[in-house]
């Protein structure tokens, strides 16, 4: 696979230069220096700036800009600006501005204002984005190509005209005739067949809940009409600039794009992380897995955190010392090549002037916050010789399935208590306690990589998945799947027949009936033997299982099942294929967890104290890095392999045992 | 009174078989008559398969559909459905979709999207159900007529012009001149004096809260308006087909339908009963009642309910074993003739896919829920012979008003806490728990055959209603009235002179002031003497009263009001008029109830233990029947009358005292 | 300064004699005599009784209401009329109806359906009142004008295309050209460049948040707005009857319309008061000193009170006896010289039919609340000789600003739990509870005359500002500023080089960081030395101070910023500037408060037990008039100074100690 990072971390930020006088921009140079930083993301919201008048355009800034950062040795991930048209463009192509359900227009003001199916935005973007490839394609200080911004924030859908008819042609490509359509979304229910294409129109409001097919296909829909828009910036960009990487900014836990399907078009997967201060670690380091899965375990980048505060929550506190350092650095203890912040220096103005920055309001190099980010960017250059562009190996995958998510949260359901990114988040976690490295997956992914499978809440099973978890298990994986999975199909039409239908021989169950709890009910899991034998509280779901050759490992305690099913294995081909059907309480999950791995042969990298997460990135060479990162706010020590290694970051020799100060980082060499 | 209802229960539910193959219809009438099912609701969401394309009507399905339960001697309740239009009317009739108070036309994709008010719709309904009279009404199958579906379920009001100009008219009607209409609507308030007919609108979303005339006769006339579409279709199948009888499925505590006002028009009263978990049985009980009084003790239907879980809860889990029997056999308690299930087979794809059914997606008999349903079909049938069309009877009346729902509740108004049906609730409860049968009436009704009628918050008194109350009194009548009652006449025009105005009298009160206590605020009731002396704490809701006449039997303890009147009874005539100025706790009503019960000399049927609920049906013969139902998880003895029972379920003979086991139930005939 | 009030207390209310016949108009004299009413507000809500049709009026009534005010010496409040237009104008004048940032246009069918932009409304306006006020400008009854009412209550915004061309001009005049317009909203941001007047708008919905220059603008602008309707009314009735006075009612913590900026222009400052019953007796307090300083200290008038409950609360409980007579004492204890109710005769219909009235439903004068307003009435009568006309003298002042509160509030922010409103009643509370007169002050004001200013949330400083305070102290002032202060300009820019910024040298600290915590976070603040040393729990805010010549009185204990300035003094010509960066306890801010006092020589009126409130009254000879106020259910002494006494409600001798009543007042004259 082609490397597209260079030998070193990415460290720098987003860096809006049209704000400020260029006396400030002299100043900006001196100041990235201190600070270590290496890249700029510039240009992200300079359409405006760009094309003051429709066609007409002007380069004479950003070319100042460029040539600046080349001169100084920065590199530059160059936006092509088309996240927020300028406002003149609502006037002239009113219909550019998106729709709400209730139909109504927004208006320009804020940023965003797009429909992605308008064709005047579309070909907009194309002249722009045209002229930028061109203009800057051969400058020495573009590194990367920064497309769009945030794709389907603010506006992930839209329900205006321009819309409905995309939205028919996508359907007509997906299913061809209307009577294809008609049984995709079950419109004998109702009274909603359709006879006519243009009957046919989005999910607008209505006086109850809309089709579920119609729904869902929406959501497919809406994201491969953001891919589409992706796509016409990407065709220009791969033919006037075919050496130059592309990334774009995804998001953590976005439902409405679906990463899988955009990450084959990225070269570099980058994504902006805002973790609220009370965030757990490993919730943080789960995005970081999937990101870095997207591209098979290529380095990832954050393309934006915040160094200190953001101003978008309902109150925005400081990072206390040391978690700036923790965070970045768990970024690369999870496979990132570099960590990018928004924003360099703070606006003066506009929405988001409150938002932390490097360089703060007060616009000097004397503060916390900037000293606390050079250390970093200095701690970074002194591991990249060492760490850059070494990666992180997995042996166990967690299952994740955008579509299904899609379609399991439709509402009014069996329960709104039933969260997708929530029941992986509930799997990934043990896992990430253990210090055992997990990618994620998509359904149709080649898991034979894998000693051990995660597969949480799997509702929807397209074309072939039931096979692929098959085929898995019978050449000797060890599969979790956890309730309410195998439910329904691509069309989200429940397979008749018994539940889990495609799945049902795979475990070795039938669940008779699945019953959705309130927050008042519960019951138990009981574990009459083995290693993890006990009685465990369970919470959100329940289902009336029967054994058909399964080996039943524990059964609920209460209620009308009673002594029934909780928690079974089904030996398959040379594999194990176990079932939950309940939610488990930390305790059971992380004896599960350690239970799994144990059985499938899955190594921890270190055993560690509550509180001290270890990773394990692997060079070319084979040598190991070793991170070890104290969240606590005491110092904690961490038994070591034999051996000796280096502390790569102030270059002492350790063996047998190290102390990891209190929200300190240690990182070791082999 | 005309007999409705054959010499059985009618047991079965909603039919959809257009969404299944005709192999599937097949094994429905096994699995039908498996489970003793007896009748079938169909068509009900059909119109899209019947009207493919404008005036072009197809029936061959609905013929074989109707042959082949005839066939199989199910016997159909047989939908006009007209309750959700085929989606490419919305194209060619775009005014007949609803429109918000905002403004904002809906679209169609989920159900209901139909204005009341739309010409067009109603041309439409006419033009299909004289269609299907004709067709199916000499059909063999055809038992019931099933007019449209959940009348005002989700669009209750629609806003658009064609609502306003069919207000305009309805008003015109009702007050013939803008002067009348100026007066009942209290213009000279804020600047609202109309002085042109077309400036009188629905009240569309406006800066503060509308004018509460013009809101009271908005809902009276949506009431109306889909009492029109009613009669629309009524008029034509009484014309086509005068044998059959007509229903349409009420629904539950229900505000914007008026059931007294539709009850006149209906054969058979039905109704969808959809009773969280949660639900303790004496509100269930409640809605039978009510629906039982509707046609003056006639045998009711539930229309609807599910067999196990529903889909649109929050959470949906299912009913626990025993609970569904318990529930029907309730029905049956009360006066029902019938329980249906939504619905028969579970759909495989639709918004309602994850909604329960007497055959799930599992697709066979050998379901914990199918043999649970199959077992109350057989009791039902066991019943049949000596409990269908017998009838409940009641010595007390709980006086219900819906246009006094819809004046009371009127926002901002004296306290947001003061919610109509939870008032009549209150009311209800103790005379559950006692084994009092309770009918519901109106304010204009016959109350003579009563011997106690109970008069919660009546708010608004229209014309005749006092005297209609005093006369009850007068001729030997008991009656208890609560608080904030008497206030205001047919207009919502408070009556000047002192509260409870019309009623002052009748009372031997005058109520000073009205005191809304916010959740923070209570009182207490001291009872000195009788039956039930001791002290109360009482909520809600508190008055300044002076007697005038009338006898204080409690007062209040603390505030301002400490030592005025919060109990007071007045002899007038040949009887007594209660009235209660707080809301008591459930002991004081409880005691109150029993206190009332004795003077008014109303007998409960049989005592019982806490949990069981003891109702009496009688035959023409004169014979009783005992109902049983036990809601404990623990088996309770009832002591039973002197004489010899059989207990109709089980063929045995008690006497003295019978057991009914946990969650059971023991029908006893005399 | 002109005097406008009579030489006695105005006491009365609004009065709506067209709901009425003349029989009860005739009752009504009757009933005022009896209430010591002397004024009454009419024609508030009678536009459309005066102009049934286009440009034909009728004032027959108007005239025969006026007659009979002045036969019976009731004086006039006489209201233009214009809040509500009639029904027809909607139809006439469409685009006179408001419009949402959502884009729906509202209804008639309330009240208050105008937008404030539009030409049609504003010159119907000034057509009515021109023939108002040529028709009663020489009316005996006449006293004040009551221009409109309530303006920018329900719609203080409009977003319709005349408020967008409006804007636009009002930003013309502001700015001059769109490039001074794109540098005040920082439109480098988001790609926000303007480049034609015409694609500015209103900040209408959009995908993210607006623009904050563009929000901060349309707040300004719509206060103007509205303002700009009074000046139509406010310019005819100065030309037509230049003597009588004009006053429009405000509302209390109104957020839309700026006081300081209207006070100027009206010659009587009235106000509504509806505080809820569990409102603490200062936060009143706090709304009378301010009205009250809206004229330098010239007597405010309350222009509508509830004498019992109003009927838009969720829930709404009358008031307690006693209450009402402490709230008309309190009114005129802080410098009021009359108060009036809304209303005098309760409607028997429209939406405030259950909102208290003087005369009840009921009609009479034998009612609890007729007989305390009534009492109240002649409480004034008494005290009106001694006491109308006098004044407040405050030595304490607090700084209060309206583009502040846009402009801090603004979300998303910082915190979403930093209330402007909030944070000047903090800093008002604990001088209430020490009996010290404070007045408000906007920005700009001469602050010469106080001892002691405190000034908090000062977010924005306006030009000129920072020089006011400045000055101030370096003549020897006091000042106390709170956190988050001087940060940004008038457009909202953030002026760089670190906080404080303008007042950075004045208080001698620069603020590093500032840190909004959560509701779970907290601090201590750590007094140690002096009077006040202790240690005082934090909330709400914290910051990261370096003192830069201040001396530092108390440091924060926990966190990163432990043993770091919290609260600071700078010694500056001849006075002294205090600073407090977070969110002190109430026993800090007490102490505080009196520690502020005591350094700035400023005087108590009298100490009093906890809940008794004092204040002072100053007559034009100097005489002072002291009011006890005591809001417990237990008696309370109070010391008195020494000296003789007058008790002037019961006309007792009184000296050295005096017992205040529970519920109780007593007024002493020197």
């Amino acid at each position: 696979m082609q490397q597209y990072f260079p030998d070193t971390f990415l460290f720098g930020g987003d860096y809006n230069p049209e704000q400020w006088s260029e006396e400030t921009w002299r100043e900006d140079m001196r100041l990235m220096k201190l600070a270590n930083v290496n890249m700029a993301s510039i240009n992200i919201f300079s359409w405006a700036q760009l094309e003051p008048k429709p066609g007409q355009y002007q380069f004479g800034q950003l070319d100042r800009i460029m040539d600046m950062l080349a001169e100084h040795g920065i590199m530059a991930d160059l936006a092509t600006a088309t996240a927020s048209p300028p406002t003149w463009m609502s006037r002239l192509y009113p219909t550019m501005l998106p729709v709400t359900r209730e139909g109504i227009r927004m208006s320009h003001g804020s940023r965003q204002h797009y429909c992605p199916n308008s064709p005047d935005y579309r070909s907009k973007t194309a002249e722009l984005v045209q002229r930028l490839a061109e203009r800057y394609g051969k400058h020495p200080a573009l590194k990367m190509w920064h497309i769009n911004n945030e794709y389907g924030c603010h506006i992930s859908k839209c329900y205006c005209d321009n819309c409905a008819e995309a939205f028919r042609a996508w359907l007509q490509e997906r299913y061809h005739s209307l009577e294809t359509l008609n049984a995709a979304w079950s419109t004998t229910f109702w009274s909603q067949h359709y006879y006519h294409w243009e009957d046919v129109l989005p999910p607008r409001i209505s006086p109850a809940q809309n089709n579920p097919g119609q729904v869902l296909d929406y959501w497919r829909f809406m994201s491969d009409s953001l891919l589409a828009c992706y796509h016409v910036e990407e065709n220009i960009l791969r033919t006037v600039t075919p050496q130059t990487p592309l990334t774009t900014n995804l998001m953590v836990a976005f439902k409405p794009v679906d990463d899988f399907a955009w990450a084959p078009d990225m070269d570099v997967i980058s994504f902006d992380m805002y973790p609220p201060n009370t965030l757990p670690a490993w919730q943080v380091a789960m995005s970081h897995d999937h990101m870095r899965s997207l591209k098979g375990g290529n380095p990832h980048l954050v393309m934006e955190m915040s160094p200190s505060q953001v101003n978008w929550m309902p109150q925005n506190p400081q990072k206390r010392p040391g978690i700036l350092r923790l965070q970045i650095m768990q970024a690369v203890a999870h496979g990132a090549n570099g960590a990018m912040f928004f924003q360099w220096r703070q606006s003066l103005g506009g929405a988001e002037q409150f938002h932390g920055a490097v360089v703060s309001h007060e616009g000097s190099e004397h503060t916390r916050v900037f000293q606390h980010v050079a250390q970093v960017g200095a701690d970074l250059k002194q591991l990249a010789p060492e760490v850059a562009n070494s990666r992180v190996k997995a042996q166990v995958a967690i299952l994740m399935d955008w579509e299904n998510w899609w379609a399991v949260e439709y509402q009014p359901g069996p329960s709104n208590r039933l969260r997708y990114w929530e029941q992986v988040s509930a799997c990934y976690r043990p896992f990430h306690r253990l210090n055992v490295a997990v990618d994620t997956v998509a359904p149709e992914s080649d898991l034979s990589q894998y000693r051990l499978v995660i597969v949480p809440l799997l509702f929807m099973l397209r074309p072939g998945v039931a096979q692929n978890l098959q085929q898995y298990v019978g050449s000797g994986g060890t599969l979790l799947t956890t309730f309410f999975s195998g439910i329904v199909d691509q069309y989200g039409h429940v397979v008749p027949g018994g539940y889990p239908a495609e799945l049902r021989k795979l475990l070795g169950i039938h669940v008779e009936e699945f019953d959705p709890w309130t927050a008042e009910m519960s019951n138990e899991v009981v574990v009459k033997e083995g290693t993890f034998s006990g009685t465990y509280p369970c919470t959100l779901w329940g289902e009336l299982v029967h054994a058909e050759g399964a080996q039943v490992l524990g059964t609920f305690v209460h209620d009308y099942y009673a002594d029934q099913p909780a928690l079974t294995v089904n030996h398959s081909g040379n594999g194990r294929a176990y079932y939950i059907a309940t939610q488990g309480n930390d305790e059971l999950l992380d004896k599960l967890a350690a239970y799994l791995c144990h059985e499938a042969g899955v190594e921890a990298v270190l055993e560690s104290p509550e509180g001290v997460e270890v990773t394990k990135r692997v060079r070319d060479d084979g040598r190991a890095i070793y991170f070890l990162l104290n969240y606590n706010k005491q110092a904690q020590s961490v038994k070591l392999p034999t051996g000796t290694f280096r502390s790569l970051l102030d270059g002492k020799v350790v063996q047998g045992e190290v102390e990891v100060e209190a929200r300190g980082v240690v990182v070791l060499g082999e």
